[in-house]
């Protein structure tokens, strides 16, 4: 195993002060329990936006705790669920009194411990489950479809209703449709070492590929031969309309995102055949986002999401955010 | 090879294609001869600026045009110089008529490129050669240092500057300032592979790292068995001060820049080592930034970048900027 670490006990806390130390004007950070907040205190009188998972998805979720998206963020272990009381201490830390909204990927583990955390609340509390990835239903680690990277379109389209004084039914429903307006599927091209195990998750021959990767490597739909980048998107995009049935003339987000191992140039790359792909199907691409924002450590491949955009969802995906990984606005 | 592209001859085109798209706010796109214009035009009565080199390094340069930054960048074919002619076209693409900075990274082949676009010029032009590399005098592809990551810390301020209004020669003086204030060293973990060329550009056994590696896998000052992220962060920090010789109390900005297959929860790890052993040495860290923005392809490792700011430096250095890769302030 190859990392630019000083030991695997301590990758996460010393990271997490890394980014604390680089973005104390944005958060503030607890190493016991863990959980990374906003630097301006509480949102006094807004629902309060409470994200989280395993580590090792980086942005995701911390690189997104800033004014106009999440309040809070519980990063666990790499690949581990975080646990209730880091989901409380962050809850109560920046509750402020209108609600908190826990936004949680569709994993057992995260589910059942915010489940707990929801039940531990004094105050009221609401959870969004994100379940975007079209690739298979039920899986490795969930009942059901994975929540993935359309997570992070959810987190900032609620997060900018949130800031916009939305209340927490609201921002409820709000999440659970953009979520339901919202598909992704990924592919790997290699695997990723969770620094505790020191061996790569899986193995992939040099020809092969995975097609529907969830974010932790755990199987898709089925291993092939590696296929050009326009192959791939093709069968991405069709399965993503597949599954949410967009019409002709949606407007829609193209969230090209990369799993934290391939190159900008190649995600361009796929962008510019999902773009195509989209065209064919009569897509509007009324709004773009491309880079590394749902990562699984260092695996080389990527993951294409779309959402079926209303006007609504658009002018709170333009507003103003302010976090380590995306800025616009201010 | 690995890779998501369609065919080695048509990657930087697709790829140039679908930036061109997923940013078509920002930027406009000419593919013959390449090069990334600011949407806008020219900037009537300022100072324009434009960088570029090999590809392979994204987001540099393409991802910092834009307002605040640069006004025009030019991409070569992976790992090699664009021509004067692609220069030359950008540089008339956004003339604004108070002349044209060239940003250059020194490496033997865009200098000369560079050079050659410069006597081409009708109007008036200046060039900046940034050279921050503290690892090696001289190389594979240069005399005196290299150029790498600390061109980004150039670029941002000098456009700041150009922003301002600042004329030609005071942006020239300030970018040869802010070089002079830079040192950079980076580390491998793994080698990168240029799609035409389809095999790695060099190999690391299991155990070995690069030290002070170029960012196109050439060789640094020595191949050795791979050491602690704390210790690897002490020689980077110690090489570069040793050239730049801060003093006890400088403001500094310190710029942790991954490689491109380095995890970002590796690269805030590695921020925390090196801000600790500035810190040592009394250096105060004014500023920071942290993630993939001068790459190498897929190559695991990481750069240190220090540059010791003034007043001056570091209000264009918080001057709003609004491109693809950087974006504060608007």
């Amino acid at each position: 195993m190859k990392k630019l670490i000083d030991g695997v006990d301590s990758v996460l806390s010393q990271s997490l002060t890394g980014f604390a130390a680089a973005h104390r004007d944005l958060v503030r950070v607890s190493l016991d329990p863990k959980y990374v907040v906003r630097a301006g205190g509480p949102a006094t009188g807004k629902v309060a936006l409470v994200s989280g998972g395993g580590s090792g998805h980086e942005p995701l979720h911390a690189g997104f705790v800033g004014p106009g998206m999440l309040h809070a963020a519980c990063p666990g272990e790499v690949f581990t669920s975080p646990t209730p009381d880091q989901m409380l201490a962050a809850a109560e830390a920046v509750d402020g009194g209108a609600g908190i909204l826990f936004i949680v990927k569709n994993y057992a583990g995260d589910v059942m411990n915010f489940e707990m955390a929801a039940e531990m609340m004094a105050g009221p509390c609401a959870t969004v489950m994100t379940n975007d990835d079209v690739a298979v239903e039920d899986s490795t680690y969930t009942q059901g479809r994975r929540g993935v990277a359309g997570t992070v379109v959810v987190e900032k389209i609620v997060g900018a209703a949130a800031e916009a004084g939305a209340g927490l039914a609201d921002c409820k429903a709000l999440g659970d449709r953009v979520n339901a307006a919202t598909g992704s599927m990924g592919v790997a091209l290699s695997s990723c070492t969770v620094p505790a195990a020191g061996q790569p998750t899986f193995t992939l021959a040099d020809n092969e590929m995975e097609m529907g990767v969830g974010i932790h490597g755990e199987p898709g739909r089925r291993r092939v031969p590696l296929a050009t980048a326009d192959a791939i998107a093709a069968e991405m995009v069709g399965a993503i309309c597949d599954a949410t049935a967009p019409r002709r003339g949606d407007a829609v987000l193209l969230f090209v995102n990369g799993m934290g191992g391939t190159p900008l140039m190649e995600l361009y790359l796929m962008y510019e055949a999902a773009a195509r792909h989209c065209a064919d199907r009569g897509l509007v691409i009324a709004r773009s986002l491309v880079g590394n924002h749902c990562t699984s450590l260092e695996m080389a491949g990527c993951s294409i999401t779309v959402t079926r955009m209303d006007d609504g969802m658009l002018a709170h995906w333009d507003a103003p955010v302010r976090t380590a990984a995306l800025r616009w606005g201010v």
